[in-house]
C-alpha cells in the first residue's frame, strides 16, 4: 500500500506533466493557473488509494485521477464566479484575474478535458466508469444549485441540507473511490460499497466542518471561528437550532439573524450560547457519527484484506478528527 | 432516404420526450426552457442524415442527435451570458429570465446530459464517437475564445478569422456528420471524409452569412442588413477590406470605424460603397466557393451510392444559396 504522501507526490507530478495548447491563451492559461494553485489533491489521491487497496496498479489510474482533479477545479472555477469569490487558495480567482467570460469558457473547456482524461480507462470498464463520472457531475451541479437556492429560503430542513452537502461534496468523493476501485479490478459490488463509504464519509466530514466553524480550535481550524454564524450561513447547526429551539431561544436567535449590523464578537458569542442551550452541538456530532458509522459499515463489508480496510479506516479517522 | 422534414420531425418528438428531474427547479427548468425555444434542429438532423446515407437505422442515432442538440444549446446558453444577449430565438435568454448563476450552472448540467446521451451509442463505436464529440467540444470552446479575443484586436488576419469560424461553428457540423456516419456503419475513412464535407461546408456557410449581412435581400435574410457594419464586427469582408484597401479607401474606412455616433444609414451606405470599390464581395464569394468546392470534393470521394451523395449535395446547395 502506498502512503497518502506517496500518492500525492504521484499526482503532483502528473498535474505538472499536463500540457495544454498555447492558443488561444485566454482559454488555456486560466486552466494551467488554477491547476497550479495547489491544494491537497485529496480527490485524486482517494481514486489512486481505491485502486491500490484492490491490488491494482496505481499507474493505470493516474489519468482518471487527473480527470477527477480537473473536473473538481472546473467546478471551483465556476463556483467562484457564482460566489463572487476574490480569492481561491489565497490567490486571485480566474474571473478576477482575467474576467468572467474567460472563467466561464475556461471552465467549460476543463470539463471537456476532464472527460478526455477519464475516457483513457480500459475498454472493459469504459462504460461503467463514464456512467459514474457523469452521475457524479450531475450530482455536483444539483448540489450547487440547491446550495444557492437555500440562501433565499428560511425553511430549509435538515434532511434537505444533508442531501445538498451529499450532492455538492460527498458524491465526488464516492465517485472518485468507485472509479479507482473499478480500475483496481474490484467487483461492481465492492466498488458500490466503496462509493457508499466515500459518500457517507463525505457527509460526516461536511457536518464536522459545520461544527468546527463554531467549536474548532482557532489555531488549528485555519478559518475564522464563527464565520458561518456571522454570515447567517444555513449550516446543520443553525437549521437544527431553528428546528429545536424553544420560544425564548428562537426569538433570541431570530433577533441575531435579522440584526443587520451586529457587533461580530457579540453575535458569535450570543449565537454560540444559544447553540449551547439547545445542545445543538451534540445533535450535530451524533449525526456526524451516524454517517461515519454508515461509512465504516460499508467499508467492513468490502472483500479486501483486513489491513487494507484498516488503511482506509485510519485515513477516514484522520479526516474526521481534525482540529477540535 | 428520409427527407429533412422527416428527420426534423423525428428530432422534435425526441426533444419533447426528453424528461429531466423536477428538483432542483432552477437547474432543470432552464434546460427545458432553452430546448423548447425551437430552432431548425439542423445539427441533429445532419447527424441522422449521415446515418441514413450509409444505410444505418436512424432510430439508433436519435440519442446521439439529441446529444448534439443539447450540447449546442449548452453553448448557446453560455454564449448568451458572455455576449450579454437579451434574446435568443426571439425569447428572453436564460440569464435574463433567471439569473447569470442559473445560466452558468444549467449550462454545465446540460453538458453532462449531452455526454450521457452520447454515451448511449453501441460499445463497438463508443470510444471513437466520444473522441470526436470531445474534440468537437474543445474546438467550439477555442472558437468562442478566439471570437472574444478578436473583439479587442485590430490586426486579425483572414486566415485567423477562417480558423475561428471553423472552430466555433464548422467543427460541430463536421462532428455531427461524422458521428452519424459511424452509427450508420461507415468506415473510418468515409466518416472522416464526411467530417471534412461538414467542416468545409460550415466555413462556406459562415462566409455566406458575412456576405448576406451586407448584400442580402432584407426581405429574405431575416436580419437587419448592415448590422455587422454598424457594430464594426470583424467579418471576412471587413478584414479583407482592411487588408486590400488603397490609401484613400483605407482612410475613409477607418474614419467610419472610429466614428462613435454615425448616422446608421449613412455608415452602411458608405462602408458598402468602400467594399464595392475594393471588390471585397467578389473576394469573399471566391473564398466561399473554394470552401464549398473542398466540401464537395470530400463528398465525391465517399463510398456511397450516387443518389445518396446527390442528396447531401442538394442539401448543401440549399444551405448555400439562401437569401441573396
Amino acid at each position: 500500500m502506498k502512503t497518502l504522501n506517496e500518492l500525492q507526490t504521484i499526482i503532483l507530478k502528473a498535474v505538472d506533466d499536463l500540457h495544454y495548447p498555447t492558443q488561444p491563451p485566454d482559454l488555456y492559461e486560466p486552466i494551467n493557473y488554477i491547476l497550479s494553485l495547489g491544494g491537497k489533491r485529496l480527490r485524486p489521491a482517494l481514486l489512486l488509494m481505491a485502486c491500490d487497496v484492490f491490488g491494482g496498479d496505481v499507474n493505470k489510474a493516474i489519468k482518471a485521477s487527473l480527470a477527477i482533479e480537473v473536473f473538481h477545479n472546473f467546478t471551483l472555477m465556476h463556483d467562484d464566479i457564482m460566489d463572487k469569490a476574490p480569492l481561491r487558495r489565497g490567490k486571485i480567482t480566474v474571473h478576477e484575474r482575467w474576467n468572467q467570460n474567460v472563467a466561464i469558457l475556461a471552465g467549460d473547456a476543463m470539463m471537456v478535458e476532464a472527460n478526455k482524461l477519464m475516457l483513457q480507462v480500459d475498454d472493459s470498464i469504459l462504460r461503467p466508469v463514464m456512467d459514474i463520472f457523469n452521475d457524479t457531475a450531475t450530482g455536483v451541479c444539483e448540489g450547487q444549485q440547491f446550495d444557492m437556492s437555500f440562501e433565499s429560503r428560511d425553511d430549509v430542513r435538515a434532511d434537505e441540507y444533508v442531501n445538498m452537502i451529499r450532492l455538492k461534496t460527498a458524491v465526488l468523493l464516492g465517485g472518485a473511490l468507485k472509479i479507482g476501485a473499478l480500475i483496481g479490478g474490484a467487483s461492481q459490488e465492492d466498488a458500490a460499497l466503496l462509493y457508499t463509504f466515500g459518500e457517507q464519509l463525505g457527509i460526516a466530514f461536511q457536518l464536522q466542518d459545520d461544527i468546527l466553524d463554531v467549536y474548532g480550535d482557532p489555531d488549528k481550524f485555519g478559518k475564522q471561528v464563527g464565520g458561518d454564524i456571522l454570515s447567517n450561513k444555513k449550516t446543520y447547526l443553525l437549521i437544527k437550532a431553528l428546528e429545536m429551539a424553544d420560544e425564548d431561544n428562537l426569538s433570541e436567535l431570530n433577533k441575531w439573524l435579522s440584526n443587520a449590523q451586529p457587533n461580530p464578537q457579540e453575535k458569535v458569542a450570543a449565537v454560540t450560547a444559544i447553540y449551547n442551550n439547545i445542545k445543538v452541538r451534540e445533535v450535530a456530532e451524533q449525526a456526524m457519527q451516524a454517517y461515519a458509522n454508515e461509512a465504516f459499515t460499508a467499508l467492513d463489508a468490502i472483500n479486501i484484506p483486513e489491513e487494507n480496510k484498516q488503511y482506509l479506516h485510519s485515513f477516514a479517522d484522520s479526516l474526521l478528527v481534525r482540529e477540535f
